[in-house]
């Protein structure tokens, strides 16, 4: 099947990497002409627009920042929508809105085309892997054809619901993810301000109800003081601006999200944005005046 | 070895059971004498108070509710401390405030009278298994001498440091388990009221960041309506209060477990305090005027 892909960035270029490998005819667009011309030297042909990608493509992928850039590449001047075939398929894979990914595939469906928003989790790591989880929305048929296109990208793509469904799946994600790294910092700047070894705190407590996989991905790192990304606080503050848009438009209030996003954007004033989620331990090191860390 | 056992309720009965089990000789002693006649019935040895079974014992366990009724029953007339001879062992096994444990550590170890702090995790059914899990504060020798004893209530003992050690790690489990499920409860309920159905959002995300055994353990009761405990709101309110107590006179604030605390007040206002606290969700669904359930 011709598949397009539009959005080369950090995410976007090893999931194209991985359709071409998977011996997909590719057509590629991205505003950045180095990475167009980085994947047309692996194999991939060369598109003039995301319009001119979609008119050569049975399938468009769009793999872009935020929601902004999706209703840009999309329904924006020579954007994909102008130049889809009626019965081809949009598939937004960037992490939006569900409200905006609503929006999109309206417009496409008026158009005859078909729209399914199916955001990722899992960061550049499993990008580079192919074993994202992809969380999809939109009509189960639509879902079904691309699905093997899909899981050239990601261990896992499930259909979630309608259109936007993907993206409450990744909001909602996001929402644990956050919170459980707080959880996660409030309880370990605690112990060792209590004068307690947080690791031997994080060995008693990690096989029991508290147990999570935030906690035994990123206790480690705060103890072993390593904050490189992983996923950055500047990514985590664009899904919670969504998070909580979406949240306050349906009638759903998130406080403690809400908490956590400022958190995040203490961290931000602290220049901390390009760092792991985890850096949410300097926010309570600093109220508490101590280091989290291994004793020996 | 000759134990002491003083506190036989909901955790305290089927702990002292499982020592008896175990062919331990145990004297035992509760202020409610129907308890204390069930366990003469299964073969313990009816203390006429702590002081007694304390001077008729090599290791003391004590397991009630809270720091006040610790202070009591060892500190207190005809407490343990009273009749414990010198290089006899008291271990508290209540969840309490660990500046209270080292209060009472203290006075024990002027009496040369060894002392461990060792609440657990678990709750009923892990006790009636005896697969606990036991967080231990105190000296290394103390620790190894009673080891064997903890192990026939608990799958698993751990020495994290120095005595009030064990109840910093218990209260550093309790703030990750709320905030986990305050976490999920956000998430949940936005999804739901954004009209998605919680429970594919719950397969979406569970196998992968967002993934917790909070999670695995109580998204699937919130699905099914079930709120019987489990963990009661009432006792996670105490644990809240005994972490809350203990971050501010260390000096280390914990401003998300301070909301969960209030969310729980705020379900106790509601007759919810005997509920599970995954309970939690109740305080979300009011805020969004929507229920979290399946929809088959």
């Amino acid at each position: 099947m011709k598949v397009g892909f539009v959005g080369l960035g950090i995410m976007g270029t090893p999931m194209a990497r991985n359709l071409l490998k998977a011996g997909h005819q590719l057509v590629v667009y991205d505003v950045v002409p180095e990475t167009v011309a980085g994947m047309v030297a692996s194999g991939a042909a060369r598109g003039e627009s995301a319009r001119d990608v979609a008119a050569r493509s049975e399938v468009t992928i769009t793999m872009v920042p935020d929601g902004p850039e999706v209703e840009a590449v999309i329904l924006g001047p020579a954007g994909a929508l102008e130049g889809a075939a009626r019965g081809s398929t949009l598939v937004d894979m960037s992490s939006i809105s569900p409200l905006v990914a609503q929006k999109v595939g309206a417009a496409c469906e008026a158009r005859g085309v078909h729209f399914l928003d199916a955001p990722v989790s899992g960061g550049e790591p499993k990008a580079i892997d192919g074993t994202l989880a992809i969380m999809v929305g939109g009509p189960a048929a639509a879902f079904e054809r691309v699905k093997p296109i899909l899981l050239k990208m990601g261990a896992s793509a499930v259909l979630v619901g309608d259109i936007g469904s993907g993206n409450v799946a990744k909001l909602a994600n996001q929402i644990v993810v956050a919170l459980n790294i707080a959880a996660m910092s409030e309880a370990l700047v605690l112990a060792t301000k209590a004068g307690v070894d947080a690791e031997k705190v994080y060995q008693a407590i990690r096989g029991g109800l508290a147990g999570s996989t935030v906690l035994d991905a990123k206790a480690p790192m705060v103890l072993a003081r390593n904050f490189k990304p992983g996923f950055r606080i500047e990514l985590h503050i664009k899904d919670l601006a969504n998070a909580l848009s979406a949240a306050h438009a349906v009638g759903a209030p998130i406080p403690l999200t809400s908490q956590i996003m400022e958190i995040m954007q203490a961290l931000k004033v602290e220049g901390r944005e390009k760092e792991d989620h985890s850096s949410v331990v300097h926010f309570y090191e600093k109220l508490a005046n101590v280091e989290v860390k291994k004793r020996s």
